[in-house]
């Protein structure tokens, strides 16, 4: 099955102690449609403006990822441009040019409404919502979010969560939204918000799902060297939802391989600049690490 | 088989946001001491004043802790004060009395100097040396240490690292130590300091071994409270200990489930103030969160 992703699709220039990268091909729906690629077709739903580059749609295209939603319009493409410590956690903002991005209002091309897995990656919370508007008797809907909205689309954000079946965000947030300094306490507070599946992220920590099952401790991918950690929790929430919609069987029995295939996916990103080495990565690497995982945890 | 533990027996004073503990039962040897009891016989190597309350004595006794290597000297036990925040991670001492423990010298008891499993607990680590010095050829020797030793003993623990089978320690002193910043990297160079088996404890995040199997990620028991941390980490390596002396079979076979069961009495151990929780523990508890850490990692 498909899996239709709205969010950001944007060029990101990328500072690090030790190398500049500008206008790479970045946000989050970006991210999470390669990382969802390798497992399902993709439907892309998103705005650039007329300078995005030829080579980046030709890239979502060899991703077997559909442009049929992607606008085109005249104006600049959103563009981010952020600066990592020499420690790679702690990021700046040194810049964000909204571009054609500030006017999206995202109209769903009508084969894309009944594509039955719904990825929200991160965008504004109305967005996410009006997407969701559109969609006929989606199977499996899943959003992602950022401190941002939480700070100023609170509201907005509260009201989608409602809606969804799973909820994905990184500790920090789930402490911010739940006020508990405890995950697990906060994951119990988010799904009295709505959603039956909640995952927080903890990067190189790994994740944590709660669901119907119970909890699932999900663990990261140890990598000697993290590039750029950029779009790495894009990628796995992409990486989850293509897994998903490809695996038959119910959510129940699948999910907790499908967040270890997410968590592989996001190790890759993180070992090249923007989506440098996702888009290198073959399946059978994909497999190898999975079975890695699969090692490193059995006890 | 038995496992030999020296380390710090103290009365620690913990304050919390919600309450003050006076003179509880602590210290690095008293929780590993405890920790190890669920599985093996313990012989204790410490120091303790004329003022140490005689039910403490009794509660080593109980749980099968042989006091042949505690000495009592005139004068006050060590005593430790300290002070958590709200959100029970970061902690701040507000007093360190050393009492008795200033002029600690340990002479083991001829019996335990055969002992085969050895845990040098967190303690200065010329004192640490000082007891591997008396062991007579042990099986599998173990340490702990914390960041105050690398500030201010460094060349005595680089000294004692190499000696030892086994090192303990948490990612901000593994970070401290090999002035990495990944974990990963950082495990790698401190095997170049000597030891065969090290591992970096991530407090809720589980820990992390290297050894000649490679890597294995060890997850934490998830607590929806923590009332108290102080010795988790004691318990941790203790409860390692304790299965590994009582398991058959090569170190190698054991230690995976070694460190889940050292995790699980370390889940107990923050789950009240001290050692309260820890010593109203039963086997078939710790036997039902490791079944319940199978089943929360298991994809």
């Amino acid at each position: 099955m498909s899996v239709l992703i709205v969010g950001s699709t944007a060029l990101d220039s990328i500072k690090t102690p030790k190398s500049e990268n500008p206008k790479l091909l970045g946000g989050s729906a970006s991210h999470a449609g390669v990382a969802a690629s390798f497992f399902s077709p993709v439907k892309l739903i998103g705005v650039v403006g007329e300078d995005f580059p030829k080579r980046y749609l030709d890239l979502y295209r060899r991703h077997r990822i559909s442009l049929d939603g992607l606008q085109i319009l005249p104006g600049k493409t959103f563009h981010w441009s952020g600066e990592y410590e020499q420690n790679m956690n702690n990021r700046r903002t040194l810049l964000t040019e909204l571009g054609v991005f500030e006017t999206f209002n995202p109209t769903l091309p009508k084969a894309d409404q009944a594509t039955p897995f719904v990825l929200l990656a991160n965008i504004a919370p109305a967005l996410q919502s009006h997407v969701l508007d559109q969609m006929r008797k989606p199977r499996f809907v899943v959003a992602d979010t950022m401190d941002l909205w939480l700070n100023i689309a609170l509201a907005d954000l509260l009201k989608l969560i409602k809606r969804l079946d799973g909820f994905v965000l990184n500790d920090s947030e789930a402490q911010q939204l739940t006020k508990e300094d405890n995950v697990f306490a906060a994951l119990k507070k988010i799904h009295k918000l709505g959603p039956k599946y909640v995952i927080i992220k903890q990067g190189s920590h790994g994740s944590i799902l709660s669901g119907p099952q119970g909890l699932f401790l999900c663990p990261a991918y140890p990598l000697l060297k993290v590039v750029d950690p950029t779009g790495a929790g894009d990628s796995f929430v992409g990486g989850m939802m293509g897994y998903l919609a490809a695996a038959k069987g119910s959510i129940d029995a699948n999910i907790r391989r499908a967040m270890v295939y997410g968590s592989v996916v996001a190790s890759f990103c993180c070992e090249g600049f923007g989506l440098t080495r996702s888009t290198r990565v073959t399946r059978p690497q994909i497999e190898q690490r999975v079975k890695e995982l699969e090692k490193l945890s059995r006890f």
